[in-house]
C-alpha cells in the first residue's frame, strides 16, 4: 500500500529543520531504522554530503540512520532495497533534471507504489504529482521533461501564499500564476501552506495539520479545504 | 544601431499601464508611427486581441497605431517591416514557447539587432537576455530552448524584489534563488525593481528610472548599482 507524506515544507518559521513534523514522522516510519535521502534539489547549493549530514542531524532525533542516494553506486539498487525515502527540498527544476539524468525517475515511483514509505518537502513533495509546473521555482537549469511521479492525482503548490493585500508590488500573485497554469492545463492544483501536508494510505488522501489548503480547478473559482479534509477525489 | 528600452514593469502600483514610462516613450519612439506588439505572453490568460487593445489604447496617447503579431499571416514578413516592436509582459514560458513555435526568435533577434526600436515590459524584458532562467514566473508550458534573444549581454531578473525581513514565509527569497542560478550558470544577472528600465544605444546601456538596481555575478557578493549607472560591461 502506497504511504507518503508530502509536506508543504521542511521548516516552519522560527523551528527546527523538520522539528514540527518530526512526531508524526515517528508514528510514520515505525520500524524503520534506515531512510535512503535524496539530496538532489540541493537549496542554495550545499553539497550533497552537507545535505545528508543536515538530515542525518533530523532523523537521529527519531532513531534512524540516513545514507544520500549519490552515496551510491547503483542508484536503481539503493532505491529498490531502501527501507524508506526522503526526498528533500531546494530547487525543483534541479531535482527533476537529475531523477531524469541518472535514470531513476521511474523506479522511484514503482518503489513508492510498491509500499516503500516516502516523505517529501517542499520540491520533494513537488514531485509527487503529475507534473512539476506548479513549481515556484527559478527554472535554472533545462529538464527533459516536466512530468514527475505522479503518486497522486493532481499537482502542488508548496509554500502556498496568499497574496498581501498591502503590497505595492505588481509582480504576479500566487493564485494569478496557477490561474496562468489552468488556461493551458486541466490538472487540478492544490496550494499547501507552510504547516500542512498530506498523508497518503493507499488511494486515500487527507489534508494534515492545522491549515487549509487551497484547491485550484480549471474553469472554477477556487475553494479552500479545511484541515483534515479528505482530498482523495481531487483529480479522479 | 540597437535601440532598446528594457523596463521591470508595465505598471506602477496606483498607475494605468505604462503610465509611468510613456513621457520616456514620447522621446524613444519619436517620428514612428506605428508600432508592432508581440502579445504571445498573455497575462491571466488574456486573449491576443483583447491583450492588443490595451496596447492600442496606451499608445493612442502618444499618437502610434498597434497592430497585434498574431493579425499577420507571414511573421516573419511582419517583423522585419515593422516600424517599432513591444513585447508585452504576461508568462515568459508561453511567450518563449510561441516564439519557438513561430520560428520567429532568430528574426526578431536579428531585427532588433539591426536597429528597430524594441520595448520590452516583465516577460518581454526577461527575453532580451540571454536566457529566460531568471524569470519569476511559473512553468506552465514546456519550451523547446530557455535561450532567448541575447539583446543584452546578461539575464535579467524584472520586477525585483528585495527580501521582506518581517515575513514568517520559508520560501526562498528572489536572491536566494538567483544564487541557485549561479550555482551551474556563469551569465550575470540584474536584478531591475518595478519603476526601473534599461536604455540600450549601441552598445552603451544605462539604468535608468529613479531606483538602483541589484547585480548577481557568479563567485561574487550581490553589489547595488545607482540610478544612471552604465552597464555596459556586465558580462564583458
Amino acid at each position: 500500500m502506497k504511504k507518503l507524506i508530502i509536506a508543504s515544507t521542511s521548516t516552519l518559521h522560527g523551528g527546527n529543520y523538520l522539528e514540527y513534523i518530526l512526531p508524526e514522522l515517528t508514528h510514520f516510519f515505525e520500524g524503520k531504522k534506515s531512510l535512503l535521502f535524496i539530496p538532489y534539489a540541493r537549496p542554495g547549493g550545499i553539497s550533497h554530503d552537507e545535505y545528508t549530514a543536515k538530515v542525518r542531524e533530523a532523523f537521529s532525533q527519531i532513531g534512524m540512520s540516513v545514507s544520500g542516494l549519490h552515496e551510491y553506486g547503483n542508484l536503481i539498487e539503493a532505491i529498490k532495497s531502501a527501507e524508506a525515502i526522503f526526498t528533500g527540498g531546494g530547487n525543483t527544476f534541479l531535482l527533476v533534471s537529475q531523477l531524469y539524468k541518472f535514470k531513476v525517475m521511474d523506479v522511484l515511483a514503482e518503489t513508492v507504489k510498491s509500499g516503500t514509505p516516502y516523505l517529501g518537502s517542499s520540491a520533494g513533495s513537488n514531485i509527487t504529482g503529475l507534473t512539476m509546473q506548479t513549481t515556484n521555482d527559478m527554472p535554472i537549469i533545462y529538464p527533459p521533461d516536466f512530468r514527475t511521479l505522479g503518486l497522486i492525482p493532481f499537482n502542488l503548490n508548496p509554500h502556498y501564499l496568499d497574496a498581501d493585500l498591502q503590497s505595492k508590488h505588481m509582480g504576479e500573485t500566487r493564485e494569478t500564476r496557477i490561474k496562468e497554469f489552468h488556461q493551458f492545463n486541466s490538472i487540478p492544483v492544490l496550494g499547501l501552506r507552510e504547516g500542512s501536508w498530506l498523508e497518503v494510505k493507499g488511494e486515500t488522501i487527507i489534508l494534515k495539520g492545522d491549515l487549509s489548503a487551497r484547491l485550484f480547478r480549471q474553469g472554477k473559482e477556487a475553494e479552500e479545504l479545511a484541515a483534515g479534509s479528505d482530498v482523495s477525489l481531487i483529480g479522479r
